[in-house]
């Protein structure tokens, strides 16, 4: 029997080239109800993006009027652009059963744990080893050998905080990993606190319990 | 990867009837891992009963001494008889990373929970309706009108501790239901706090990560 429910706030984070967008692209395939929670940006768009599904593009005018309104959940600079999570859109598909991935770091896991701690729910990606690491990075080719040294450098910050995250898991193999993570979603949804008319149900089993008499 | 865990303590609650000693029976049988906690108790064994593996049998001395020496995690008394689950067992099992289900009602896991909370992941099994629940006890016809009539009152006192529990399920089907609490159980011995070195791992990365400047 299904309830309605409130969605969850899946956060999935790992230091860079650990897996994370892959998991994540591989989930939002496999799973229709889940769906990525879309960023705004001060950044200018790129070449190939699209408004409204990789950020909303915004000023930064706008940008600072969202975040001293509390509009967004969390927020970070990033090289000198902002980025935040615009809290409306994600409210109301939570609020509607549907369940939301989010991209963020640490910072943003934080944020977003202490505004909406309990529709979350948390998966920190680890890599094997260091050197397995480094080789994933430098076989995607995206980034020079200083790039990938600061990533490295980053990803000691980020496995930091790895005890704030409520799974942490070593991706040695992306399908078990995908597997496990899709395992934890659907637990997650199971949880009694996110079954929103359940005392309803219960207040009926105990009055037809009462008629009995 | 697999990292050394400590086990999850299951516990399957239901009023008479629910489902849950098909789904903890089924449980067993599917998962080598999963072991039923074995009870003290002081009423006399059954004819087919077997020491160590249906109840340990005591004495009430030996029970009164269990329980006046903190030995016990949870107790009961029911009809007259004793009822209890020693710790060092479990405890045991939970440090080498076995799982132990309990079939313990809401006062039992009320008592679990204040001694051993971190460990456990407790699941309520809901009957689909009433009359079904009722359809259900009279079917198996080990129990007079008038045992079930008390086993529906007990229902009701029973389900009104539905928000103690972390999951809340309704079994309208019993395979449904067997994987749900299975996908629950396997979700939760993933959880960052069982996972007892991973804090080791985390440091070896740490380490790989400093040794490369």
């Amino acid at each position: 029997m299904q309830f309605n429910r409130r969605g969850v706030m899946l956060v999935i984070a790992s230091p860079s080239g650990a897996g994370k967008s892959s998991i994540t692209r591989r989930l939002l395939a496999e799973d229709d109800n889940l769906t990525m929670s879309v960023s705004v940006t001060t950044r200018p768009m790129r070449d190939g993006e699209v408004d409204g599904k990789d950020y909303h593009f915004v000023s930064l005018d706008r940008y600072d009027a969202m975040r001293n309104e509390g509009k967004l959940l969390e927020w970070a600079k990033v090289h000198g652009n902002f980025y935040g999570t615009p809290a409306a859109q994600v409210d109301e598909l939570i609020a509607a059963g549907r369940d939301v991935v989010f991209d963020i770091d640490y910072q943003g896991t934080q944020q977003l744990y202490a505004k909406r701690g309990s529709d979350m729910v948390s998966v920190f990606l680890l890599p094997p080893s260091i050197p397995e690491l480094q080789a994933r990075l430098r076989a995607r080719a995206l980034d020079s050998e200083e790039t990938i040294s600061q990533r490295l450098q980053n990803a000691r910050i980020e496995i930091e905080h790895w005890g704030e995250y409520d799974y942490v898991l070593v991706n040695d193999d992306l399908d078990e990993t995908c597997n496990a993570v899709a395992r934890i979603l659907a637990t997650g949804r199971l949880t009694r606190s996110r079954q929103t008319n359940l005392s309803v149900f219960i207040k009926g089993l105990q009055a037809q319990i009462d008629s009995l008499q």
